[in-house]
């Protein structure tokens, strides 16, 4: 008998469905899941352990799992699980709307991490022990070695740490996966770490294949289910000024000389308005691109496809259902073109200073001072987590957030006079972008970024209230490094939480 | 005729007085003073660069420069400078009260910037071109190359930068410090970075001294003055009990096995508990400890005393006026165990992470969900400056917070429902410790910190005041990640401006 996925005769007597797999995962234990975005999750074994949680709880018997991943995953994980109310405690990041749910009703404890510092927290050791990792994977080699899916996040970690290892092969994963993957076993815990020997965005550091001990193999589950990740609006004219303005401003730094011709590697953050300023890149003036970046989005496939990006680096896929249908069915015409490495290392410090990226994040608001809310809604309400956001931004040689300067129809000012929580302090935020303009806040005291940010990326709707708020502030305030009121500097969104609305 | 310190006979017709060297300083230009702490700042141009404006300001000119450094200096810089209204724009980091008064009353521009960053993006350009550098050294060698001075800082950028340079050599400096530097000549602006090679704290991975073009220097001006630090206070019970919580922390990690017996690569900030919890390590059960940090300070050189701690590599001294007459009055015997680096190798994320400091700072206030105020009383009033606190909170192995539970007599709590500036997020927070106990954070949802930090952290008078704060903030905040009443998370500090006092 052949297998062309399951290569490994001496595993194939633990291939089972997955509800038994599912039979191996304890009730308070700790699940080390793959997954990052709807990229590489596993499909089968979590839907299994929902029904199983499902049954127990019908039963009258408590049941709830940790759960640890990459970042967000799919409806047949996160949600899934969620809605058994199984899952006591999630880290490092979510984007499921029954999770955020119950996270929001304070009914699930959940550990926001920078996406960097997950596996080697993961090794220090005070997270606990990692009981099982459950893990997709395109295929196992005859040594047992394994062949990575459409993301790598916190794979290997989770396989080197756990004390039972299920895998779950999926057939609907291309082989041509197999060589586009490069796994760096080089980390180690202080005082054992060396330099990471990468100096470019397609430097090979590591193996194309995760070592796994057969030991803690308990069970392998097929499947043959696709990837599933949200589809992407088209760009809006809301998106399209913010990647006119933005690039407007790389091609001005070009030509002040502070950027080289080709830019430098390129992150993206996910969503309609990133892809948007990928897209724009396809008609701008710059060649042999590069992007050494988290996830890999529609934009930056049409990016490759256009000849305009030379290669890119990732550690998952984020594509849309078309995307990814595409790619699927052309994967070895990218060979060369795209890698994806362990997030440890996609989101490094070390490598994103050295490679000094071009970071281009999403926001939910920035204040007059430009420091920026990624993650929380009014303060307190989590929208998904900080994700990668923190290890880009802080260490690249250019830190943009962008955003649509209202949301909610007018009701929300994403220029706030005081961000009601931050994510990124003004030190890491070097240009804030909206559909009103750009403001370049590098090298500018706080009192010259508020100036410059309620001048160019206010709402006209706002930003007369900025700027009664700030003349204010500098009258009255405390001290005036940071010129506030703290009897209304979060008054509007106390006026939203009361009313619907910013608006005064 | 010899001269011990200026050996360059070709240099030596630059000599003159200070008068003459303040003179090529223009009003509106940018000057980049060496200077780190109350170490190594020119001592002789500054005051009569200070003469000078109070002359032209005498007689109706406006005269200001920018003022660039490695981070705070002496009162005979920042001070004289502020005073005679001559600085109009300042970076990276200030501690001087006059400069701060004017700061805060609006009258200076201040640019609060991560210490590692300051180097990099004085080379990417968009601060302008640095007209003069202003360096004290130690001695200048036969060759031109220059002995540096107790403080390294930003001395290399301001050097290689700078359009005119004006050099002042300190015949008070040892001529023991020559070979007890090590610049690194291996940065560069991205595309063009390497890996930095340093693994260990006491790694030489440079030269001993700058390099220094002739040409660009316009005069030489020789002093002998002392290096001027505040003196530290002997260490009261809150400090004591500070260090002790915290050493008691170390010995539990060391038993659970999460850190080495020796440690890891201690940073530490400056100040009086910072400087207890360095003195109680000589009593502690740790040896052949390292130090991979900013500053030396006093509590750090009893602790090379004492023979407990092996190496420590900074950018600066800070010592009070009679651990630095004690030091330098035995430099020699400090040989291979004390060395200075630029502080963009002392502060660099690449080094803080791979090495795995155990990063301790002090602060001024903590909310209950372990974000972090470093430098804005009330949220509006700059105390000193973020300095390097970010460089090592965010990369370091284990980040911790200290501060007394109180301040002003009782009347600020450092435990805030909300704080009221952000310089560190939580997720870059992993250890809170005041006299009242510690906690460890790590590994906890916003909710668990609160827990935690309320109960082992506040202030007895305080803590059921937060805890109420918590509990309606769990019944009635819009959302249940991290639960804010916003029309009062920031009422404790209004309270406090409008009263003088945060006790409701």
């Amino acid at each position: 008998m052949t297998d062309s996925r399951i290569q490994a005769d001496h595993l194939r007597a633990k291939i089972m469905d997955a509800e038994a797999a599912a039979a191996f995962i304890e009730s308070g234990s700790s699940v080390g899941m793959s997954g990052f975005t709807g990229s590489g999750y596993p499909k089968a074994v979590p839907l299994a352990l929902a029904a199983r949680i499902e049954r127990e709880h019908a039963a009258g018997n408590p049941f709830r799992v940790k759960v640890w991943t990459g970042a967000s995953t799919g409806p047949e994980l996160d949600g899934a699980l969620a809605k058994a109310d199984g899952i006591e405690f999630r880290l490092p990041y979510n984007s499921d709307p029954i999770a955020r749910e119950k996270i929001n009703r304070g009914e699930m404890e959940y550990f926001d991490m920078h996406l960097s510092q997950v596996a080697p927290m993961a090794w220090q050791g005070f997270l606990g022990p990692l009981d099982t990792a459950v893990i997709e994977v395109t295929g196992i080699r005859p040594d047992g070695s394994l062949i990575p899916s459409s993301s790598i996040g916190n794979n290997k970690t989770w396989l080197d740490r756990a004390e039972k290892i299920i895998l779950e092969v999926n057939e609907w994963q291309n082989p041509a996966l197999e060589g586009m993957h490069d796994i760096y076993y080089g980390t180690a815990l202080p005082p054992n770490r060396v330099p990471i020997p990468l100096v470019r965005p397609d430097d090979l550091i590591g193996d194309p294949y995760f070592r796994c001990d057969p030991d803690k193999i308990v069970a392998i589950v097929r499947t043959d289910t696709p990837d599933r990740n949200a589809p992407f609006t088209p760009p809006d004219e809301t998106a399209r000024n913010i990647a006119g303005h933005l690039l407007e401003f790389l091609v001005h730094e070009v030509k002040m000389g502070r950027l080289p011709a080709r830019l430098l590697p390129l992150q993206s953050g996910v969503g309609n308005i990133a892809n948007a300023v990928l897209t724009g890149l396809i008609d701008g003036p710059f060649d042999e691109l590069t992007a050494y970046t988290e996830v890999i989005q529609d934009g930056m496939l049409d990016l490759l496809d256009s000849g305009k990006l030379r290669f890119a680096s990732g550690t998952a896929f984020s594509l849309s259902p078309d995307a990814a249908a595409s790619l699927n069915g052309r994967m070895d015409s990218m060979r060369g073109r795209l890698l994806l490495r362990p997030q440890e290392i996609s989101n490094h410090p070390e490598l994103i200073r050295r490679l000094g990226c071009i970071a281009m994040n999403g926001m939910i608001e920035a204040d007059i001072y430009g420091n920026v809310n990624s993650t929380h809604i009014m303060g307190s309400r989590i929208q998904n987590g900080i994700g990668g956001s923190g290890d880009f931004a802080r260490n690249a040689f250019l830190s943009i957030f962008m955003t649509p300067s209202t949301a909610k129809g007018g009701k929300i000012s994403a220029i706030v006079p005081m961000a009601s929580h931050v994510d990124h302090i003004n030190q890491d935020v070097a240009v804030i972008v909206t559909e009103r303009g750009l403001a370049d806040l590098r090298g500018l005291s706080p009192k010259q970024r508020a100036d410059v940010i309620i001048a160019n990326c206010a709402h006209p709707s706002y930003r007369p209230h900025l700027a009664d708020y700030y003349r204010r502030a500098r009258e009255h305030s405390f001290g005036q490094q940071t010129p506030h009121l703290l009897a209304e500097s979060l008054s509007w969104h106390q006026r939203y939480v009361e009313t619907g609305s910013m608006i005064p």
